[in-house]
């Protein structure tokens, strides 16, 4: 079986790691010469609205998925005439825009931070003084790793923030004091069936995720489900969907969706019993679903802007590289430790001694 | 950093995806057009004896290392003379020679069945009558898969036994009444550090692999790893090293060695913290070794002549599937399961489940 996969970085490079052993070849169409996927499949060098080469894509696969969600909806239109595209492209339309998924969260009744759609600088001046400050302006597409965004704390932050994020339709969002950030990371198979990984305790670091711990009989963990299921259910969604919660008084409130495989998830190439990146594979290409059952206690520390000294990372036991083969570039995802031990107290201490030589990068 | 293998099987496949995720490129050189290798990495058509495309290998890599033993002696000589290649010549030369093997036993006062070196049928009456009956006749190389031998139970099986393999060199080998053969996989770095994985137990099929099964708390561990120790260090060996062992009256007979990941170190992959593709390219490289330590209960099942089907193969959590991307052919390594469970009596079950799929294919 060909897959097609419309991006070629590391999350292609890692569904191509998963994926080869099942038998599947692969095909990414990615506009950089230097897509760090290419070295497990076809590169077909193309911008994502070019018909011609996405018409080659759907001839030599069987089946088309994403690594990134801000696929323009006329590619997913385009690409569904000539082949199975997976997620739909109701769920990309959702997921990418802050306003749709926000409108369907609460449609689904599941809790979500105050929101309200901005058009306008008149708009946010209004949405401030009835949300309250602080808050949140995000705009509705494109934003991820933090960009994209404005904390507004004072009136002062309010003027001006519109056009400061370029005068694109946004979303104002009320601050939430949550006491941690939370991600589910849930598939779903072309039949309905749906398996969910542990809850897990993410870390952001500059607003980009820098460590994702694997919880074990986390408290939230069914609450977790029953909302992402429901979201899963009605999106008919299939493949793998990552859910991040805020944790507040007890409780989750959803921030954002995303309808792919996730950073938050990359633990479970060691972690799991099937990774992530299997599971998405095995779901879109209507095989049975993997275990997401846990193998010890496990954790993700990001390499952001370079990978530290390997040969001190591979002298930590228990430690996984996962190098992505890109240039070095302050601020870029260029690589990840997993990190899968017995128990929490050895786990503990390898984050630690990760971390420092992250320091010392 | 590119590796160039030697050969682009499935052995040179799942080194390669060992290594990418180490941030490691390959190239493999092999004149099948088809090696199912070269899905992850360059692929160089040609002859192993083919000096203008070895060349062209050495200057695109930073070092050399086989995915077979078999190689000619030339073709590690001439490699030599541009690039570093791990394993040495010597350890090649001794592991391809069935004599040179068992004469290093002999000299390292490791215990090995009677042999004797075979260049004609005048030899083999005269080895047949100090030795005794049952016997094995082997060709001194290129034997694999039970390939190249004979066994030799009566007279009239000596009788132009000499001519039936071909009338090359061979080795007479007396039959060990042994209890279960299993085999001890080693790594040795640059550096001379040396891992050992635990003693797997390996159950043939007419003469191939078709079960392994990692063990705990081995008796004859810490024996095996002497015997490994012994052979890695006067090899001055670099990479994953196996060895084959009879389990003879609560001791070990050395059988043979492969200078090379093996398919009895397949379960690795999943079995281990750290896998034996990825221990060899660790030591190759000159990288710290990773670690050898078994996560779970472990075993692999070989496919042969085909994989089953992949649907109920994927059912069975716990079970991991290996397709190696080649046409089906009887007798031919086609694919592998990895089974991963918590306790020994449901790896078990599902030994026979994944079995029983494979009688059914």
């Amino acid at each position: 079986m060909k897959i097609g996969v419309i991006g070629g970085g590391q999350l292609g490079r890692m569904l191509a790691l998963a994926g080869t052993p099942l038998g599947m070849n692969f095909a990414f169409l990615d506009p950089a010469p230097d897509a760090c996927a290419q070295a497990l499949g076809e590169h077909i060098r193309a911008d994502y609205g070019d018909q011609d080469h996405l018409r080659q894509l759907a001839d030599e696969v069987d089946l088309v998925t994403f690594e990134f969600e801000s696929v323009p909806a006329e590619t997913v239109a385009f690409l569904s005439q000539f082949v199975p595209v997976y997620p739909c492209a109701e769920s990309l339309r959702i997921a990418r825009d802050r306003w749709f998924e926000k409108s369907m969260f609460k449609e689904l009744s599941i809790p979500t931070p105050a929101f309200a759609d901005i058009q306008s600088q008149a708009d946010l001046d209004a949405a401030a003084a009835s949300i309250g400050l602080p808050a949140v302006l995000k705009t509705r597409t494109l934003g991820y790793d933090g960009k994209g965004q404005k904390v507004l704390r004072a009136a002062s932050d309010v003027v001006d923030a519109f056009a400061e994020l370029g005068s694109v339709p946004c979303l104002l969002e009320g601050f939430v004091p949550f006491s941690g950030e939370v991600s589910l990371v849930a598939v779903r198979g072309r039949d309905g069936e749906t398996r969910f990984y542990p809850l897990v305790h993410n870390t952001h670091d500059s607003g980009i995720l820098s460590l994702s711990v694997a919880s074990s009989d986390h408290p939230l963990q069914a609450l977790a489900e029953d909302y992402a299921s429901r979201v899963l259910n009605k999106l008919n969604y299939v493949g793998v969907l990552a859910f991040e919660f805020f944790e507040v008084d007890g409780g989750l409130k959803a921030n954002e969706i995303a309808p792919r495989v996730h950073n938050s998830g990359h633990w479970t190439i060691e972690g799991a019993e099937c990774s992530q990146f299997e599971n998405h594979l095995r779901a879109v290409a209507g095989l049975p679903l993997g275990s997401t059952a846990k193998v010890g206690e496990s954790a993700m520390l990001n390499f952001i802007g370079e990978v530290p000294d390997v040969r001190k990372v591979m002298a930590i036991d228990d430690c996984h590289l996962h190098h992505y083969g890109k240039a070095f570039k302050v601020g870029r995802k260029v690589g990840h430790a997993t990190l899968r031990c017995a128990d929490r107290a050895t786990l503990d201490a390898k984050i630690a001694a990760v971390q420092a030589l992250i320091a010392q990068a």
